[in-house]
């Protein structure tokens, strides 16, 4: 069992993993070896003290560096469940179970709350996850919603096995030009009974599917972790940075405005030391 | 009147300073551009993201080189007053007021809470600036706290003008080597009726002394801001860094552990964004 998971390769994530590594704790750290999206994005960062005016990219890439520089690495899966077990977490990522005594989550701020519905029909014909549960929907009509470039194999590969992809895409520049894909509008709503039968969009269509695929950078909190307090698309924490369930912690912008780096360097900070402190009380 | 006063240089005070620039708020930033003791001092930082590991010497010059990259500059002068009017506040440095409509306390942590019954005469005898009280004392005896090798020259000062100074000095390796300054152990207890009138060591010794002048790093919150709400050493805040007088906000090591430079500079960072709120609300 590890001492902790930290879910998210942010700026947040990373100041976390920097100081558990630096207590020797043993920790899994879920994230993207090409860490944050929504840095690199960044035009110009002015204002993360002691790197001057700096690119999103270029200061990114220094987060990378100094993550190797420390040796410490991501585990690049997509960890779609965390359950509170009692005295430690459950983590399904792709397939595989992981268990922690405390998590952190640093998963970035989610804008949507996902489909109307949505939550409703996870496991009963909603996945997060193309490379777990694709084999489900061999021959099958299905919708997939791609919210970034990162995702586009994992819809080329669901092409491959469903007969029949409706894709609904949440950014430019979509590359997918498949025979079998075809491209539609806004997903509003999810609707069935005990399984999903179809989507409908912004524009009134309904789809007719078996299933659908949300392939997000991050869940909703309360899709991710069962029972978790939140306000709006935040997570609710103290001035520790713990969350409503003891072991369980957030830092960066998953847990509110200013949606800064140096904000999320700092809870990550914070974090991590009150994860030493929470494993110290235990043993 | 400023938009907001910034005291302290460390970084939580830069986190602020480079919001309040970039949303370019008129404030003053009370500190010295020698930026931060205790960064200066840290041998090696290794969980400050996007530096890798580094000395504490070269984190303080990167952090200096970013305020003069956005043009900010600090006031070397010592806030030894901080006022709250009603809606906004006055500040006394060195014998100057200035007005601020906020303030940011971002002043580290004063490890000791000041001697015993210090705080009962202030302005009775105890002063903390030289170069503002000094006067008074031309021929006198006075004892002088001196807290760190940066205030020497307020000692050569005030040997300058007192006829007999009794030193005691918080640091190793004091150069002062003056005919009428006598170095003395540590200062327990301040005495006296209306004025001061003696101070008493920790090995029992009573020394009478016309004032005492404690020259240090910080002063306690409670004596910078009367009314102000601390548990301990530290200021209280919630999580938007606001203490408990309206307008007023702390951030970096003054509002508590971990004492770590990402920590202060994400505290700095939402106070800096909190102000600006603030300011906006009022307007």
């Amino acid at each position: 069992m590890y001492d902790a998971a930290i879910i998210g390769s942010g700026p947040a994530g990373l100041s976390a993993a920097l100081c558990l590594k630096l207590h020797e704790k043993n920790f899994i750290w879920f994230g993207s070896m090409a860490f944050s999206d929504k840095v690199e994005k960044s035009e110009k960062i002015a204002n993360y003290p002691g790197v001057g005016m700096i690119s999103g990219e270029e200061l990114n890439k220094k987060m990378r560096a100094h993550a190797e520089e420390m040796e410490i690495e991501t585990v690049d899966k997509m960890v779609t469940t965390v359950g509170a077990m009692g005295d430690y977490f459950s983590l399904l990522a792709e397939n595989e179970m992981y268990e922690a005594k405390t998590v952190l989550l640093s998963t970035g701020v989610v804008q949507a709350k996902g489909f109307v519905n949505e939550e409703n029909f996870v496991g009963r014909g909603v996945s997060y996850c193309a490379t777990c549960d694709g084999f489900l929907y061999k021959g099958k009509t299905i919708a997939v919603f791609c919210g970034s470039k990162r995702y586009e194999h994992e819809v080329a590969y669901l092409a491959e096995l469903a007969e029949k992809v409706y894709l609904s895409v949440g950014y430019k520049d979509c590359d997918i030009d498949l025979p079998n894909v075809e491209r539609i509008g806004v997903i509003k709503e999810v609707a069935g009974g005990l399984k999903i039968k179809s989507i409908s969009l912004f524009d009134g269509t309904e789809i007719p599917v078996d299933g659908l695929f949300c392939l997000r950078n991050a869940l909703a909190p309360t899709t991710l972790v069962p029972g978790i307090e939140i306000d709006g698309a935040h997570i609710v924490v103290n001035r520790k940075q713990e969350t409503n369930l003891p072991g369980l912690y957030a830092a960066g912008d998953c847990t509110g405005r200013p949606y800064q780096i140096a904000k999320a360097v700092g809870e990550g900070n914070v974090a991590a030391h009150e994860i030493i402190e929470f494993l110290s009380r235990k043993n």
